[in-house]
């Protein structure tokens, strides 16, 4: 419970002094002023008084219990402040201070140190290198943080690694009058973790909904669990910084695996239900339809206008987010044509005109609103010199207020009348400039909509020889390294992924064995651990036909390709397919993430390839096959038959299931596999095992 | 010449009453508000007066020349007022009254009925259905508009078909700061044109950039032609609405059409260097950037932050927008280290840390600026509360006075500095409240410098046998039908197209002369106008290897497809290569739209295609090759040898030239095109003349 962190019921600032500018004489300043319900207790060594506090020499002399200590002293002086802290029994400790994990490895040294007094003192640390926290629900109020935002109570809680963006976020749901509940920007995030923090807005009854920014995920599979159980009840909105591979050196030198983070944190989050943005503030436009709309029931968008342009702008916005256009039945559209102008157009948008008056607008809200597939609303309007425009927002939000589906309106007014987009903001609905704001807001309630009612499952039990596996698996364990192809071949046979008949052999003797054990026509392929590019290098001929042949080819390769660790593999020659990709890739903190695509130009030239969590469930396999653009594909194209759903869902499973089973396996790679109308074939694999 | 439009001298406006809510008493409010430098006169049957301007009972009666007259009365009133306007020597006339095309039939008919009598005057009618013009330059201050933005000198000048999206455009400028320069909204277009308005605008010396929405092109030619004179000297943004199928049939229920327009404006855009948008608030914000920057010469940007978060949202934007990181010189790095916190980071962006003072600030831009390898700057802050932030944007302003690069500057602060962004503006530097806008403005910048730079060249001169061609075009002109495939053939033969041999038969006596003509193997095809799809008919056989073959598979297609009409086609057999797609369509208005994209799965599944406009110049079609996703299967991947691109570019040359040279073509289809390594064939063809 982090109670005593977001609900003190008195807080001590160490470090405060009576300059303006510092951190501590800030976070007096804001815990005054924005009406802290508690007691404010400056610590200062010197004594005296900081603005109207009278200033304690040390926490041990505060008279009262305390919950929560600021701290912006010098690191060095970090330590003995914990002690006197951990005496007093102060529970949490918000450490402002830099100089740790960020500076490098003394900084790290520091930080580890200080976790580990704090957890003996039986404290948690916040931060370090952090802003703080806020909870403006108005019976704690508690602004403990050194930043400018004017605090406001809203229902919308920020947890934020930048603080920078933490800042930004709450900044922009002010600006449109709406204030937010907790929020926090997490710093070095040393002790106590950005899920921990998640999982308690995910418990307060008066978070409506939640904005993410994260850099990077110190405990992902922690997020995951967290963030996955809050998605049902309520949504949360995400940015992930670095989403491309310059972005992710930029939030850390170490590239490698932070472009992986990019692909991870999309795969997460799919899996967990949150809703992904790459734009700050379109992320926070929808977060003030979240605030106060409720998500729609499907994705059929109604849209009412009284001038034609910015009409066209929320059409073209919608079908590009994904929504429909919704259709009016006959009565709907009766009732329309009797209450609107003649000139009016009844169509989607309706275009009530310019001149059209309050009751105009209301009767349009209100039928759009009564129309059984219309599942979302969007009302635009500009304040034409000739009409009410008082009347005609009063009457939009009475037509609303009858309905539980979502609206949003969209208002192109002049500075005289910026005080109606302030009623109707006060009045509960989301007021945006523009049209397309409007379009992609709904459209974001209806992606949370979606995921949310998605069909969850737990991975299927499947019938794989666990032993054998284990067996290939522990027998390479501990050299890093790629597994021989016969090896691989047998691991994909224990987890029932269907593979040719292969056959390893050394020297010449052994192809006719070989040869009768796969069949002809085969394949001839070198299997070595320094051959990678094995194609490239001359290292696989295909379509065999004699044993004549395959002698011949076996020569010419047993030049080409020698000496210790080098040898050969026979394999049972399949007919063309459509070629598909399977591979999983250790994700540090996460366990496994696998990948899907097509084989060939669709993965090299178009990129198209998808990523998720192993170990998939069946809804998940099946969402997998379907993200990418290449689907059609699979459904059979210009005459071609279909491939076998079944039989690749089943393949994403198993591998999936591998991968998981055995965190051993650091790389997994089946490129290609053949898809056919009647089952699939890995007919090539690399496996590496740590 | 528009001056008498835009820079009138004296204005009348007729439908003028004393209801604060009529047309012509706001065009009066708004003329008199905004100080129009010339005399108002109203002109209302009864006299008296409105607001303060003495009334006229007709414009015959008022004693001055006239210019401009503001027409609001109703449509059936409106021909008598133009006799009397006409009569007075006025020369332009702004009709906002509605009840015309936009009616249907009898409107169409008024109108028609309403231009003939204004020309017949010698006048030029602007609208009707509009909203009216603005000239904010201050020797003119005209504001003959009905509507509400207030109206302040800048230098972007506005043109919107949608009344509602041109107030869009000028309110957003207006609300940045920056105001605008000439605007106009011009509704159903009937005489003065969008070309004659945008060629003004191009003229004028106090317009320095344009920004366009447009639902419906009356006239594509004028305005390519237009705007490609325009563009070489100052940007054109636009927005072309309908830009989905849904959004199109918002635009108007002419699916069919509308929806080739969408690509039609694209092709058109590109050909022109008009800098497209999809975004509303996007394309004004990129707007206020050209307001008051100089384009950059290239795509790399340097960044500039005091925190992490917003910074690396820029750079994912950046990338995000094909922009380039900025890598600093070894001196640059150095002055960098020198002038800032040890703490700061000095990769791209530069992190000058939260604490960085003004100094540090200008040193960070000033540095960026002159590096040689910096195209651009982007300068991020966050008011921190203990530096000096006044001071901190006053020294960006001067490091940005000594350079040409474009920079804009992103600030996160709160309305109690709001003050400083308006300064910044002020200092004309354009403002942005979130990062990724900064990025998205830049990049609009460099694409503009990018196409403002690229080659142009007129389409070449072409080897081509015209008279050939128009024989077979002309034998066709008037039966709006598709050619059979001997003719289409030689018609793409007589342009130099490659095709396989082909020798058209009707009846098996044939095969023999047939088979030795075209050699073995070959392709049987029936060729008649009423099987379109001929493969999924079983009216093609590929690969036929002996002369038997073609006797027995003759028989069979033959018993298949018979009647009037219906001949067959035996044609080389070629061998396989990668399949391309080349197509030309009539674009009403433009001449012809040709279509280029890969084959099969590319055009079926990943809709990878491009459009430009027929005849395409050589650098046309080299850049039409480059803009699909699949080009490098073009240049070969995963071991195939690439395409002879010269082949393809000749291709594209004479399909397109063909496709000029013969208006009457509406259609052709050359699908597939087979490219190889050495040349191309187009091996099956449809083509339609009208």
């Amino acid at each position: 419970m982090l109670d005593g962190l977001f609900k003190p019921r008195a807080v001590a600032v160490v470090g405060a002094s009576a300059n303006p500018y510092s951190i501590g004489h800030i976070v007096i300043k804001n815990l005054s002023n924005y009406g802290f319900k508690g007691p404010i207790f400056p610590i200062n060594p010197k004594g005296g008084h900081i603005r109207s506090f009278k200033a304690f020499k040390s926490v041990l002399d505060v008279p009262d219990e305390i919950d929560l200590v600021n701290i912006s002293v010098k690191y060095s002086l970090v330590p003995s402040v914990l002690k006197e802290c951990g005496q007093k029994g102060i529970k949490f400790a918000i450490v402002h201070t830099a100089g740790f994990k960020e500076v490098g490895e003394e900084g790290i040294k520091r930080e580890r140190e200080m976790v580990e007094l704090a957890h003996s003192l039986g404290m948690r640390i916040f931060g370090p290198n952090s802003q703080g926290i806020q909870n403006a629900d108005p019976e704690v109020s508690v602004y403990a943080n050194f930043t400018f935002v004017p605090m406001k109570p809203g229902n919308v809680s920020i947890i934020a690694q930048g603080g920078g963006m933490g800042e930004m976020l709450k900044l922009h749901l002010h600006n449109v009058g709406l204030g937010h509940r907790m929020y926090c920007s997490y710093g070095n995030e040393c002790d106590l973790s950005m899920p921990e923090i998640l999982d308690y807005y995910g418990q307060d009854e008066g978070t409506k909904a939640i904005m993410m920014q994260i850099e990077s995920f110190k405990d992902p599979a922690a997020f995951l669990e967290v963030a996955s159980r809050i998605t049902p009840n309520k949504p949360i909105l995400a940015i992930k910084a670095g989403r491309t591979r310059e972005g992710s050196v930029a939030v850390s030198s170490h590239t490698g695996t932070l472009v992986d983070q990019a692909a991870m944190a999309r795969a997460m989050f799919k899996k967990a239900g949150v809703v992904q943005f790459t734009d700050t503030h379109q992320m926070i436009k929808a977060a003030t339809a979240f605030s106060t709309q409720e998500p729609p029931s499907g994705r059929r968008i109604g849209m009412i206008t009284n001038t034609g342009g910015p009409g066209i702008q929320a059409v073209d916005e919608s079908i590009d987010q994904g929504l429909e256009l919704a259709k009016w039945s006959e009565a709907g559209r009766e009732r329309l044509a009797n209450a609107l102008y003649a000139e009016a157009s009844l169509g989607n948008p309706v275009d009530v005109v310019a001149t059209a008056n309050a009751d105009h607008y209301f009767e349009a809200v209100d039928t759009l609103l009564k129309e059984e597939e219309t599942d979302m609303v969007l009302v635009f309007f500009v304040t034409a010199p000739f009409t009410d425009t008082e009347a005609i927002a009063r009457r939009i939000k009475e037509a609303t207020d009858t309905s539980d589906k979502p609206v949003v309106v969209v208002v192109e007014t002049h500075e005289g009348l910026y005080s109606l987009i302030d009623r109707l903001r006060e009045s509960d609905l989301p007021v945006y400039e523009f049209a397309e704001d409007g379009a992609r807001a709904l459209a974001a309630m209806a992606d949370y909509a979606d995921t949310r009612d998605r069909e969850i499952a737990p991975p299927p039990d499947l019938d794989v020889d666990h032993a054998a596996a284990k067996a290939i698996v522990s027998a390479h364990e501990g050299q890093n390294a790629y597994l021989g192809q016969d090896d691989a071949f047998a691991l994909l046979t224990s987890y029932g992924i269907p593979v040719p008949k292969v056959s390893r052999i050394t020297n010449d003797q052994e192809l006719t064995a070989a040869a009768s054990t796969v069949g002809l026509p085969c394949v001839l392929k070198v299997d070595s651990a320094d051959v990678i590019h094995k194609s490239d290098e001359g290292g696989v001929v295909l379509d065999i036909a004699s044993e004549d042949e395959l002698q011949k080819t076996f020569k010419t390769m047993a030049g080409k390709f020698s000496g210790p660790g080098v040898s050969f593999i026979v394999q049972e020659q399949k007919a063309s397919g459509c070629e598909i990709i399977v591979g999983a890739t250790e994700s540090p903190g996460l366990g496994s993430l696998v990948m899907f695509g097509l084989g060939g130009i669709f993965v090299e030239v178009m990129k198209d390839v998808t990523f998720a969590i192993a170990p998939l469930s069946l809804p998940e396999a099946v969402t997998m096959m379907r993200e990418i653009k290449g689907f059609p594909v699979l459904e059979g194209v210009r005459g071609a038959p279909g491939c076998d759903m079944t039989a690749i869902e089943d393949l994403l499973l198993r591998v999936s299931r591998l991968a998981a089973d055995f965190p051993a396996i650091t790389e997994m790679d089946l490129n290609p596999v053949l898809a056919y109308p009647d089952g699939v074939s890995a007919v090539d694999v690399r496996i590496k095992v740590k």
